[in-house]
């Protein structure tokens, strides 16, 4: 059964997601007289997952990065939004169902559910490690770093040395971001919160199991970022494949153990064990779903796959594009532009990624901006820039400010923040 | 065993609890160099209480009204903060113990530990009313209603005439506040999320057992808030007992039966199952533990019980004080003086209240303060010193600066604002 039947003369669109992707394709689609839009989301918000780093070390509170999908739609009276979980796609009678039992029939389909962390299999990592994903994964990591903080500060005699360790897994953007992070809470949690912890002693380690961080990005970044990293404490593992992830620590493949008090798990996405996992047509790397150059379903045109989830070409018959935002951005908006060919009538167009750059911080006034056949930036100027480019991309004019007020209090270095432990496991009494 | 031992010179004081009467026993005591001060608490934030239904009812968000108490007293040496619970106490050796077997020794013993809900052992309130004193039940509140109205909207045939209700029960400020507010969140997410409800069909009951509405206000004060309340479309429905609650709604005494999409509980408070219950001397109404008029246990004098867990007496021999913030700030300030005369051998003081006087605000523009034997004020003046007085005892100026900047944001009718669930059960993929 079916909430409430389609008008039958204005084209039903299904999204499922509300991250960078589904947001993108319904903006496109907002405000039309011709087609009504149902987005739909397990969560009320959308998250802006580049800040998520923020959220786990306690520098942004989650609702700076969270943003009510309803507030984002509110004036488009041919948008819906959905609070549900879909739990099946029925592509030959064009439903998506949801837990609970309802369905929503649709004419196009454009699924933007994301991925998942990829544990690869690492024995321990999956129960131990801590993935940063969703604005949850954020605050567990959260609640697990300070937490540890206030039990070394209780007991110094159970830490090694007196001094919390955490361990990073992956050396991409996000573990480069979070590891930069790490240590600029480590210096607030000494200096204003008096934690009884020597700081001196205190450890943040940054695995990868490849030659170089961020190699994704030009060796010139790399070697910036590298040394910026090392510079600001953060221990550099290269090299270092893990073998397993045990409560107290990591044991890499060479043998040795690391302990820590934290794992923080930033190696990469996978689509396995998601739903759109469950769709025809073959899985590229990663799990991710093989789409057409329009970024369709070969077997069902009328099912775009966008973002996290899809194996997004860079152009046509190209290699699959990497897992970021400005892709899921642009593929969501590719899909919504095929909708309205179809509508109009008129032919579909291939996908091609138009590539603004890539830009990582290593933490207060360094970070490192790429653009493709332009200047490597870093520095200041380079976080002024990664500061600047994500307010623009935040949503809604209050988030920006509330973010830049944040981060202008944290440069400044006063002591206040949202060092709040609210845990998904509090028992309050 | 204790972490640290004492140094023998100090005096050592714990502070059980940091909420506001712990908080002010603890500034009391801050930056001496005759006593060592450790406060405990299982959160390490403090609650600012008095805006807690604002956090339930999506105006403001949780870090908005909780403050760590490590940046509270991040400059006072002699001041340590326990992130931990407290499970018992050890009188004779002056010793609090904690969970996972440490304790921490005393020379004086402030506890300030609140209370809990008040169910009146009424059938099915503890497991199916909300209430409203942690910022847990905050947020669990706030999920309810959010998620009920989702509900509603995805379901309009599933929900009595296709609106939500909302019971309130007790009709004190925290009630009075809270049903103000849910009129106003009603209308919002009608008018700028466009729910699919029917406004007009929307219910906000306020049921009390007594006579009028702020029972502990001058009936004037009463009267305005009963007519705004109703001018807003609070039902209100006095003088009307509730039997018993289910997860559906309320049975009230009179056989009539209430449905309900969420039941808020702010019927009182009680000291039952808390560990100050076990205090010795005797408890009175309210199971608040009983103290002699310097605030102290008749058997331990170095022992203080202040705030909502204690007996307050307005004066020496005088009848309990009402369990506000005023209390509780007073309360635990005059127990730090009296450890302070005791290190200067000299003699103890009896505690008297100064009434500021009390005040309650019904929602935009309506409140009702009422000072001792002074006027009333209510109105937009009332509503205004509503907000000043709460911005002045919000504690920190960043905390400050958020709460006006949500409230004038709020007032302009700006759409954005806290409207997430990020709850307890949700699983994050």
């Amino acid at each position: 059964m079916t909430a409430r039947g389609p008008a039958p003369e204005r084209s039903q669109v299904v999204v499922v997601g509300a991250g960078f992707g589904g947001i993108a394709a319904t903006r496109h689609l907002a405000g039309r007289d011709d087609v009504d839009v149902t987005i739909v989301d397990q969560h009320n918000f959308h998250t802006f997952l580049p800040l998520l780093y923020q959220v786990a070390t306690a520098g942004l509170e989650p609702a700076d990065v969270a943003y009510p999908v309803r507030t984002i739609f509110g004036r488009a009276a041919n948008v819906t939004f959905r609070h549900a979980q879909v739990v099946g796609f029925d592509l030959v009678g064009r439903r998506v169902r949801l837990a609970g039992g309802d369905d929503l029939a649709y004419d196009h389909l454009v699924v933007a559910s994301g991925a998942a962390a990829q544990f690869f299999g690492i024995d321990g990592a999956a129960a131990h490690a801590l993935p940063l994903y969703t604005l949850g994964d954020a605050r567990r990591l959260r609640n697990r770093l300070l937490t540890v903080l206030e039990t070394a500060d209780a007991h110094p005699e159970t830490v090694d040395d007196g001094a919390p360790v955490f361990v990073v897994v992956g050396a991409g953007p996000t573990g480069v971001e979070t590891a930069g992070a790490l240590v600029e809470l480590l210096e607030v949690c000494v200096r204003h919160d008096r934690l009884r912890i020597d700081a001196a002693r205190t450890r943040v380690v940054l695995v990868d199991a490849g030659s170089r961080v961020l190699a994704g990005f030009d060796p010139v970044a790399s070697r910036y970022a590298d040394e910026t990293l090392r510079d600001r404490g953060v221990e550099l593992r290269l090299e270092t494949p893990v073998a397993s992830v045990a409560p107290d620590g990591v044991l890499l493949a060479s043998g040795e153990r690391l302990r820590a008090d934290a794992v923080v798990w930033a190696a990469g996405l996978t689509l396995d064990g998601t739903l759109a996992a469950t769709l025809p047509g073959g899985q590229a790397p990663g799990g991710r779903v093989t789409v057409g150059d329009d970024l369709s379903l070969t077997a069902h045109p009328e099912v775009f796959v966008v973002g996290d989830a899809a194996a997004v070409p860079r152009g046509p018959g190209g290699e699959p594009c990497p897992q970021v935002a400005q892709v899921a951005i642009q593929s969501g908006g590719h899909a919504a532009r095929q909708v309205l060919a179809d509508l109009a009538g008129a032919p579909r167009t291939a996908f091609t990624y138009f590539d603004k750059g890539i830009m990582a911080t290593i933490g207060r006034r360094a970070a490192v901006a790429q653009f493709p056949r332009g200047p490597i930036v870093r520095g200041t100027l380079g976080w002024l820039g990664w500061l600047g480019l994500h307010l623009v991309y935040l949503i809604g004019f209050r988030g920006r400010i509330k973010v830049l007020v944040n981060w202008c209090w944290r440069y400044l270095d006063w002591p206040s923040g949202p060092r709040l432990i609210v845990g998904d496991a509090e028992s309050d009494p």
